[in-house]
């Protein structure tokens, strides 16, 4: 199946974000030898109702044949294809800060489809240099370097108080989606893609889960 | 408000993960100099409703004057430390690879209440080093660290392969609360905190978004 295919599709999110999750699981089963899992077998792994994985994948464009399930190596084709990782999608990463920095360091973004291919930033000390490959501009080279590079998507890794201004500017620079890491809640035009990727959000829940437990023993 | 004050109020997810949000924007606020902030006046920031703002708000112990709202410093401090971001909580971090790698060197997650005190991996490569001044050890020595450092968290940055094996250790050892980072579904007791952090889950749901609305254009 090729993105073309897939276009009209509006996968749920809940379910798309269960869908990787079967996909490291049939990997697993195949480094084990397998040749065929089933929902059940899914089910069983992930403790996820095997009725939910079954309606999951069926957004999918693949069928299981009757008692042996998927074929191990069809199903993880047509998931990596399905979830976008085998293509290559260019980004560019604006504040090389902490975090901006270590994910630029992080390679395993590129396996699943991910490529940065430039930073922006202010700091001069940072300005010319690269990290992991991956040059560092000005952000004020923004529009230039959108038109020398194909990009549409932009990580967002920038301080909270200038992250709606350097929002604005990507979406006005051609940037159709904007991966937020920011604990800010950005706003944009209707037809940008926003996912937030808040770490701190999922600190606040762990520790509030840890101290609840903590005291109701 | 102390870690013992909220230890009986296990506040929905939802509204967890919206904390943060505000809170970032009454930080920003307050760099702009405002001294007082209402629930609408951080709706019409956020784009999320006043009612919904003030029902969050209500599990953290602040009030609201009547016409001004709330005091801008007093809602930060008592936000902050509602979602545990002025605590200490001391962390294990199990795979030192790339993104294991990349999390050791973000010194953001400090501000926010996780200090990783060790990490722990099995390359020989890695053993004895040190990233950002935290120390690795031998996987094998997880269980006599847990001795020497106070810990209850554990970040997993493993390979898919050995992801529920680590984790299964960790909960022996003691580890109250695993942060997952792997595409795997980790399973655990019921007493044991999970959260989930895929940042390959948030760009399968990213890409499916560009291609949805690439094509319905």
């Amino acid at each position: 199946m090729s993105d073309n295919e897939l276009k009209a599709i509006k996968v749920p999110e809940p379910s798309l974000r269960r869908l990787p999750w079967y996909l490291s699981n049939v990997k697993l089963l195949k480094k084990k030898g397998e040749h065929y899992v089933s929902s059940t077998q899914i089910s069983k792994e992930t403790n996820i109702d095997a009725s939910q994985i079954a309606k999951d994948l069926s957004y999918v464009n693949i069928s299981g044949r009757t008692r042996v399930g998927y074929e191990v190596d069809e199903l993880i084709a047509v998931l990596e294809d399905f979830l976008g990782f085998t293509n290559e999608h260019r980004a560019f990463l604006f504040g090389v800060g902490s975090l901006g920095g270590a994910l630029l360091r992080d390679t395993g973004l590129n396996h699943f489809g991910l490529k940065i291919v430039a930073a922006f930033d202010v700091n001069p000390e940072l300005i010319g240099q690269a990290i992991n490959g991956i040059p560092i501009f000005h952000s004020d080279d923004f529009q230039k370097k959108m038109e020398e590079y194909d990009v549409n998507i932009g990580v967002l890794t920038v301080p909270i108080e200038i992250a709606q201004d350097i929002t604005d500017k990507m979406v006005e620079g051609g940037i159709k989606a904007v991966w937020n890491f920011t604990p800010f809640r950005i706003r944009v035009p209707e037809n940008i893609v926003v996912q937030n990727t808040s770490l701190y959000a999922h600190l606040a829940v762990m520790f509030n889960r840890l101290n609840f437990n903590r005291s109701s023993k």
